[in-house]
């Protein structure tokens, strides 16, 4: 149950525009929003997922091919991005796009065989996972995250739609 | 609690963009998925997108200018796109963009007034609804359905990413 390399890193190599589709210059009532107190708004996902970039799915990659399981990843704090609310939300979709592409293409270069797939590292919570574990779950990261954008886009309108709002799913989640 | 035109149609006008960022050229594998009998892949949400251009806001738009609430609107089938199993995406998205694109022109040109958007109709199940709802419930239907394609997407690495699937909410819904 290994995820297709080349798949991952095409779906991986879409986030930005992704996000930049949904976000850029975007009115700010649009993006200052966040589902609760603690939660992510469209900005803390942009610098999350920056932050990810540099501190999480590569370093953990290269901790497995260089030393498996014998050492466990370092623990990555999700608020660990800093304050982003004086960030434009343009610098924060560049830098994610910089980061990101600089990774695939490191990824890209170590052309990973199904055997390195299988290789174990040593997840400081979960225990025993293996680097195409770690492979998929950059991917659908990514994916859930961008789903959190959309869920506090939608809350904007969530009073608006009025009586539809019992057949719009993503406001009642 | 009405919503701002000028801000929803630009939300609305992005949708093709986001649409296409994630499913151009995409492996079949990504998008022949549902999440079960009767539910949406991603090309069934392209199909029920444009069947929604061409017979549902618009038209309900012009019936509450021209008619209030004197005549309920005509049912949307949202299966009513017809097969579209053997379209490549790229069609639909092609055509998706450019019915969306001639729809927010015609919106646009209309330049509604706070009191149109008071302008009530009258939808067949839900009885009386503003013709603002009808433009929010627009764009919440749209970040809705980009929404369910992540889903669906993220669902194809389900087994793939391995312990860490409780951490991943979109797995999980």
């Amino acid at each position: 149950m290994e995820p297709n390399v080349s798949d991952a890193l095409t779906v991986l190599g879409r986030t930005p525009a992704v996000l930049r589709a949904l976000l850029h210059g975007l009115p700010a009532e649009w993006s200052d929003r966040q589902e609760g107190e603690g939660t992510f708004g469209p900005p803390d996902v942009l610098g999350h997922l920056i932050h990810g970039e540099r501190t999480d799915w590569v370093p953990r990659i290269r901790l497995i091919l260089e030393s498996g399981d014998r050492r466990p990843f370092v623990p990555f704090d999700r608020r660990g991005f800093g304050p982003v609310d004086r960030t434009p939300v343009e610098t924060l979709l560049d830098e994610f796009e910089r980061l990101r592409s600089a990774n695939l293409a490191f990824v890209r270069g170590l052309s990973l065989s199904p055997s390195q797939l299988a290789l174990e590292g040593r997840h400081p919570e979960l225990g025993r996972v293996t680097l195409g574990q770690l492979l998929a779950t950059w991917v659908v990261h990514d994916l859930n995250h961008v789903a959190q954008v959309l869920r506090v886009m939608s809350a904007r309108y969530g009073a608006a739609v009025g009586p539809w709002r019992r057949f719009l799913g993503i406001l009642n989640r």
